[in-house]
């Protein structure tokens, strides 16, 4: 889709500095401390706009929440939720996901969140998909040892590609869901995409994998 | 389903021994002179009616394949498919797989085929999937290392399960496709049961596995 620019999206950025944190690099290796407690940090890669994070900052205030969203028009979004949910626990990150090992620390991470990412159904794009290799040993790094990734899609081809890569890379699934949506979930938080997917009908899928 | 009592299967078998071998365990580690040559083996477990190893045998002459069947009612179905299909790379066993190892030597087979399985969907009777870690301690000592388990199933619990516990055992996924039938394989030689799913519309799993 076509994004509409926005032009206020900077200030508006700024002056929510208290939901999106300015200079994150500045704070590898001690989130803790912004948070202000020893509570388990989860990071949610490519956050758009906000809703699962939103939700499960609400669910969980014993858990901090770590967004990532690159695209500026589009984390004003999840800004927005996170402000109307009155939570003290969640900080967004406008950033490319370059190299996640420049803002966090080695086992800083207690588990990664891969909602709808971007599939690159293109051979060619196949480096850019969020579970090719070389993001996976940066996962292996920020992540503690036993922490896991949880990864939703709509996509069956992204999720077939990505359930081979993790375990050719040694790791292992802990839990693979072929059809999320045909059985409850009370616990499960949808996203904006899952929530316009499911609606349709299309399935859901999801899997948890672990390092060791 | 209930099958009907065929009291005429003991002497068919026994007529037909050309094609089901009589006395297994005696070939341990010795199958390829009961073929005599030195082709891949490949074995299917739980041949069902047999249009899968018979169509397989005929695509596929540079391959010797092995079918077990427990069930007599069923195999004399296997028997008529393979003789009809005038192939001389085809061999059945009508014995309960209880353990493999008794049939075969170890690396003695280059490829297993799982297709589908019965899913054993209650808790309780978990030991008894084809997919559980105490046939997969089995598979890997009749598999060649490099060896490929083939699973194909309309079940999505059982696929589910089985992808899990694969991985779980330490095995990697080669391959994972979640709707068999959207797109045409020219190679694909289809089950009895597969055949009659998949026109209902209904999606067929497959995965390809190895312990290394």
């Amino acid at each position: 889709m076509r994004l509409r620019n926005k032009p206020w999206a900077d200030d508006f950025i700024k002056e929510n500095h208290h939901i999106t944190e300015l200079s994150p690099l500045s704070h590898k290796g001690s989130w803790k401390d912004l948070f202000e407690n020893h509570q388990p940090i989860h990071l949610e890669i490519g956050t758009g706009k906000g809703q699962f994070i939103a939700n499960m900052a609400k669910q969980h205030p014993d858990i901090n929440f770590i967004g990532m969203e690159r695209v500026k028009n589009v984390i004003v979004g999840a800004i927005r939720k996170v402000d109307a949910a009155y939570v003290r626990n969640v900080r967004l990150i406008n950033e490319n996901a370059k190299d996640l090992r420049d803002f966090f620390a080695q086992n800083e991470i207690d588990q990664i969140y891969l909602n709808f990412s971007d599939p690159w159904p293109k051979n060619r794009h196949e480096k850019r998909r969020l579970t090719f290799h070389t993001f996976l040993e940066q996962y292996e790094d920020i992540l503690r040892p036993d922490g896991e990734i949880v990864l939703k899609t709509d996509n069956q081809k992204f999720f077939e590609y990505s359930l081979v890569s993790f375990s050719q890379y040694g790791m292992k699934l802990e839990e693979v869901t072929l059809d999320l949506h045909a059985v409850e979930d009370p616990l499960n938080v949808m996203t904006e995409y899952e929530e316009k997917f499911s609606e349709k009908g299309q399935r859901i899928y999801r899997c948890r994998v672990r390092f060791s």
